[in-house]
């Protein structure tokens, strides 16, 4: 099902050679080490319709000389390591097609030193960003990425996640100073410093960021942070159609006003929250916005952007700064995952996203909408619009063999599209196992071949996270 | 001199290869490539105390075409090839240690595109950021990286540059949405699209920004852009101690004030400064500060920084909106180069720079600043201090051997200083030949390691740039 029996097979170690290696592990790792089937199968992806790929045990590491000892036991029999974080991963990106294992994080959450004045932070992996927030709201600090999930830094930094705040506050690409990797061979990498740039050789940093585990496994993380903004205004404004609220998004960029989230909700994504919370918004786009900054600073931004959202078509504006009030405007946006659900009872969720440059979002939304209509098919539309990157949450029956084909069929069109348009196949997600051939079409065969030069350099017995982003071979 | 006899030897190609390259090139490109000694010479890293190292001969594409066939010639006689913009770079980075050919990107500099509404256009690696902002003028859009040279794009960001600017914008690494990029087989690689954000596999884009030249050779960009803003103020205020003006600045980036510029200049520069310029700056620590946006948002976080700074004893604040006065309050930091040079006419400038976390910014400027006096050495420092980036101008007598010790044990102070404090040795200068032996004790073996792996994997004769960053074997 999905896209996954186009994936490349990769190779099973040999049996004498993993049960050799859980061996070790178990020697080294007692009762830190799992195998029983339930902990095998709650390690697998689940999260889409990719099928589940257990891994074959399941260690706890406490700290980076443990995450070494790992590596080294494995890579010394040729066996996969998978590192993991919370699984909420989109496409695939911790199942174990080779079997293997994994290396779950969960114990690696410490904050090892928060430097206020510095707005940096030195943490473990598996610290959730929930986590973080919580102990950095005392400090006045906070860290702006949230993909929605309470995903762990560390895989969050492994995926190149971004989400609702990106438009100003970049994704994590833009939000990691450095990292400490262990690499396939068990050597530990550091990166770089807390300094806030540096021209000091290669971007390792960034070379590790998106890796999705294919080149090494994060064993600390040094975060940038931001200071609590003084005041938080969110608002909304519904569009008569897709194209002016998107009209609206682009005015906003071009003038420079430094909104934090700007989300849109297309009319079936509207509708659905109107059954579900019986709220009664008018049934049409929805720009939902948050503006961060001085009690002036947000009031200005606020207006002006009312005033380019009036221009663009834009219906009543409202905006506050009351944290009961920004609830209630933002309840759409976090009502919007179970409302999509409740749509179709019974169906699975596909969510699958694109990012397209934004002069295109417009065309893209629509074109997207019309294919869902003719192909009947049931999939609310939200969007990181100041970004250009949207989302389909698709309702597929899985019982239902055409319409697995037919939502096989949009998904893949919508890929095309947004490559049309001069866009990407992902903006959050990730490649996984999802969308390798997509990663093809979308950069061509020699960008290919320089990551493979890169994985092969890094890994040469491809044991780190295999099976994901491209063939090793 | 300098740190050069400490480089690894690079061997040059074998004379009948080179020989047969330069045939060849000759016969391709006429009179595109020349090898009068004139012309070699001009070539030559100038700007620094390494000493000058000419390639072989210089040629001249005219597009991406030229620069493949121009590869593929020497990497089938393992001849090195060194890209070349404008030639301002600081560290050795277009010096020919083992000759070959310099390829010059003066001819390819075309402006492709221009999407006003995505904020981005397409351009060949010679044009000039001085260039690209008077075409993108009319449209109301600028450019924003700004390192004082008016360098190529693809210099700058072959060498990851920054500048003035970065604090608000960031630096070339996160200005630069794609590339185009020779590979030192000759094939032609793309790393990215005109999306503002990918997941899409390895960061291609951010593995050559800042590789140097050494990894593939740059032969169109995809960059950002920003709308020129409605208002821009100029500020400056002068403060008793170099501690009290980087307090300043901590609460400045604290308070999340969205500072365009925020430069520090030390009391030797402003003496400097007013000798050269006739004025009458109080002869302290300055702060030089640029704020963008609306009028009431540039109006409001001037007198939020004016607070600030009465609060960490800052003098007089001044401040305006109008372009003369603004002139009139930059000028000092415009006249520095020229100033510094006036201190001691008849020396060599050698600039150096260091990046440290910002709370450690006033401990590492003062603890220099008493390591010249100490030294009896002369050297003004300016600094981009809201990223705790500064420079040192030291005027070294070149003349003088003993002068020339005790500047070169100075500057390795200065770095090891910085490393100390948990800085890199360059926040933007780049690593080149001078700072080779400072990029391993910044990030240790293993990290040096793993960029040769990658290095050697993309690279595997060393014939893109060699003797820059690390020695290759």
């Amino acid at each position: 099902m999905g896209y996954s029996d186009e994936l490349p097979p990769v190779p099973r170690p040999a049996p004498e050679a993993l049960a050799a290696a859980l061996a070790a592990l178990a020697g080294r790792f007692g009762n830190r080490c799992a195998a029983s089937q339930a902990m095998r199968d709650q390690h697998a992806q689940s999260t889409s319709w990719l099928p589940r790929q257990p891994p074959d045990a399941v260690v706890f590491p406490e700290n980076a000389a443990d995450v070494q000892d790992i590596v080294r036991i494995c890579a010394e029999r040729r066996v996969p390591v998978i590192a993991y974080g919370t699984g909420t991963s989109l496409e695939g990106q911790v199942n174990a097609p080779a079997g293997g294992v994994c290396i779950d994080m969960r114990d690696m959450n410490r904050i090892l030193a928060v430097h206020a004045e510095d707005l940096d932070c030195v943490i473990e992996p598996g610290v959730t960003r929930k986590t973080l927030n919580e102990t950095l709201r005392d400090q006045g600090l906070f860290f702006p990425i949230d993909p929605g999930a309470d995903a762990s830094i560390g895989g969050m930094a492994a995926t190149r996640a971004s989400g609702t705040n990106a438009v100003r506050y970049g994704t994590m690409r833009d939000n990691v100073l450095a990292l400490k990797v262990v690499r396939a061979d068990g050597e530990m990498v550091t990166t770089s410093t807390r300094a806030k740039k540096s021209a000091a050789g290669y971007d390792l940093t960034r070379l590790f960021i998106g890796s999705e585990g294919t080149l090494g496994i994060i064993t600390e993380l040094t975060m940038r942070l931001h200071g609590i903004p003084e005041s938080i205004a969110a608002a909304s404004c519904s569009f008569p159609s897709v194209k002016d609220a998107c009209n609206a998004v682009i005015l906003t960029i071009q003038a420079g006003i430094p909104v934090a989230r700007i989300e849109l909700l297309d009319d079936v994504m509207v509708k659905a929250i109107n059954a579900y919370s019986r709220q009664d918004l008018p049934e049409m786009p929805l720009l939902l916005l948050e503006f961060h900054g001085s009690a002036p600073e947000v009031e200005q931004q606020s207006r002006r952007f009312g005033e380019l959202a009036h221009e663009c078509g834009g219906g009543a504006f409202s905006w506050t700064t009351r944290p009961e009030d920004r609830t209630r405007l933002w309840q759409a946006r976090h009502d919007a995952y179970w409302a999509a659900r409740a749509l179709r009872p019974g169906t699975e969720q596909v969510t699958t996203d694109v990012c397209v440059p934004i002069s295109r979002l417009a065309d893209c939304v629509e074109e997207t909408q019309r294919d869902l209509r003719e192909n009947n098919l049931v999939s609310p539309i939200v969007g990181h619009v100041g970004d250009g990157n949207f989302h389909t949450v698709l309702l597929c029956d899985m019982n239902d063999a055409d319409e697995i084909a037919r939502a096989e069929g949009y998904v893949h069109r919508m890929v095309e599209r947004a490559l049309a348009m001069g866009g990407t196949c992902t903006g959050e997600h990730g490649i996984g196992q999802g969308k390798q051939k997509y990663l093809r079409r979308e950069l061509g065969e020699s960008a290919i071949d320089t990551m493979r030069m890169v994985k092969r350099a890094l890994d040469p017995h491809n044991i780190l996270n295999p099976g994901k982003l491209f063939a090793f071979h």
